[in-house]
């Protein structure tokens, strides 16, 4: 394959970069300066519909014809001559990426003459979002619930804690708080202890009666969104001084904080940062947050996250095309792939 | 509709009875003769395939196209001349049996000649199966778990307690037991606390790497039973002394305790009956059942169960020929249904 026309060489650090964000609410796609060591979004495309995922992982087609088309106008509005670098970052990448892994480097290397391409778990793209390429941890939380963290050093690598989903872990995630607080709302219905009347209330006055709740949530397909659509009312609730729901998010506090403390590298002001929406249930949940933190890390400093897993994104694409990429590789949650030479 | 030529006239007590056990593990088919107080099967048929279940509840003609040759098959065998009465249980009866509900009694009118028929949830069958129409409190668990009590009195009618399903809730049965016991081998791979080395080892025997548990189990349409295949390991790392595995099977037998004292009848030496797959464990789980029971309901009697739901669904039926049916009746959980006259 030849060197597609129209394209300049593979200069250090010039030209764009292009961040790719692809989670559950949609694809997100952003264009900066490879050498704008910010990396700043220059132009910004976002689409509402999730890249569809089967059983062999990421549907690579359908993410290459959401992202291609949107690619090309981010490139005509800001006067990309190609791209030098591209990190895709996407739920499910870790173990469900491979036809992805197979396909994209050529399809962007032949549509933009793209050499350098790194594919990226949501969580990495977090972490680069919210603490740059600076040693530390991130708490990625929203339906679920995942910790990573590094030490920057090649032989600490990563280390990841959590994430597992809403059946074997995403301990203290939006579907964990959401589900305890269902199950103490029929706790309640029940007579059984444990239960919740204000929760019972909020189920009803969302959900309807609870008698029609099991057939209303396990025939869905999206039963971790549903069941973290409840996390707000037991927010609600905690607000209003409810002891089970208080007792619900100090419980996911202490897990959250838990897999933070499993990630976090040892040293004195080292940054545990926090992002996704699940961190805008607000005091009820950050109150004992913090003291779970301060509890389980005494010596690091908790901090809100500098910007999105599409800053983070394009950081990381940024951060490659100038051979500045330090965050630790790894074949399931960073990897660096560049297309044979043609 | 006339009556069914060669049909006797619906003669109090006399000739036989059908019970009907339909469960995620197949299909079970009884007769009794109706004037035997004990109810006791002259001849069973057994299917493996389970009636199909769809958003509008069970399959009836899946059901139908089962139970009415088999049916036809055991009033050859035994020479019954139809059936007096008919009791098919049900998992997914209270909530999910509609279509059955319409279709069922005509069915079995028209083929047998049935004129008396209840329709159970399969509580209700487990129960009667295993204290027959005595009051007490049953604890019906495999998969999952719900308790289900009665005086007897019409005023009080059943309680229910639990069985929400394996999101909701379904508190200490297997799925339940499994999944917690999955969550401690990921927590030991993670580093994080609460974890069991010992249970982390159990499930890389049985599923092979944990990274590849996600992938494994969130597909499959049968997640509650993949949780609960992993139960039988929680116990037997209980009986080896793991600390988390003998935690899980305590939390767990102080769910199902709490359950059973939500709806057991008060009153001394009232029974409670234990009854299901998942009591086949032994001693792990019996043992801190024993002493949460005790605590919970001090007055009351524990005891195996005395028959399983085939027999409690037979035993209704001989009950409802002799218009001896004393168990309370109740739109979701036991409903008798008859033909209209023809």
């Amino acid at each position: 394959m030849g060197e597609p026309a129209g394209r300049g060489p593979d200069t250090l650090g010039a030209g764009h970069v292009l961040g790719v964000d692809s989670g559950g609410s949609g694809l997100r796609i952003a264009v900066a300066r490879a050498d704008d060591a910010e990396a700043r979004p220059l132009a910004v495309r976002a689409s509402d519909e999730p890249v569809r995922t089967g059983p062999a992982g990421i549907d690579a087609e359908h993410l290459l014809s959401q992202l291609l088309p949107a690619a090309a106008e981010l490139a005509r509005e800001t006067g990309a001559d190609g791209f030098a670098a591209v990190c895709v970052g996407a739920a499910g990448m870790a173990t469900l990426g491979e036809e992805l892994r197979a396909r994209l480097p050529d399809a962007l290397a032949t549509a933009f003459g793209v050499r350098r391409l790194a594919l990226a778990a949501d969580a990495v793209t977090a972490y680069a979002g919210a603490l740059g390429q600076r040693p530390g941890a991130v708490i990625a939380a929203g339906t679920g619930m995942i910790a990573l963290g590094t030490d920057l050093t090649p032989a600490g690598g990563w280390r990841r804690a959590d994430g597992w989903g809403h059946l074997l872990g995403d301990c203290g995630g939006g579907a964990w708080i959401g589900r305890a607080g269902l199950e103490a709302a029929l706790r309640a219905y029940d007579g059984r202890p444990g239960g919740s009347a204000a929760l019972l209330a909020r189920a009803e006055a969302v959900f309807g009666p609870v008698t029609g709740l099991p057939g209303a949530l396990y025939p869905r397909p999206d039963r971790p969104a549903v069941l973290a659509s409840f996390a707000p009312e037991v927010a609600r609730c905690a607000a209003e001084d409810d002891t089970v729901a208080l007792g619900v998010l100090r419980a996911a506090a202490g897990h959250i904080a838990d897999a933070a403390a499993a990630v976090c590298p040892p040293g004195a002001g080292t940054t545990v940062a926090c992002t996704g929406g699940l961190f805008h249930m607000g005091e009820p949940l950050l109150a004992p947050l913090r003291t779970a933190l301060a509890e389980r890390l005494p010596d690091a400093r908790t901090a809100a996250a500098a910007g999105s897993p599409l800053d983070g994104s394009l950081a990381i694409a940024a951060a490659l095309a100038r051979d500045r990429l330090t965050l630790p590789t790894d074949r399931k949650l960073l990897q660096i792939t560049r297309p044979a030479p043609g």
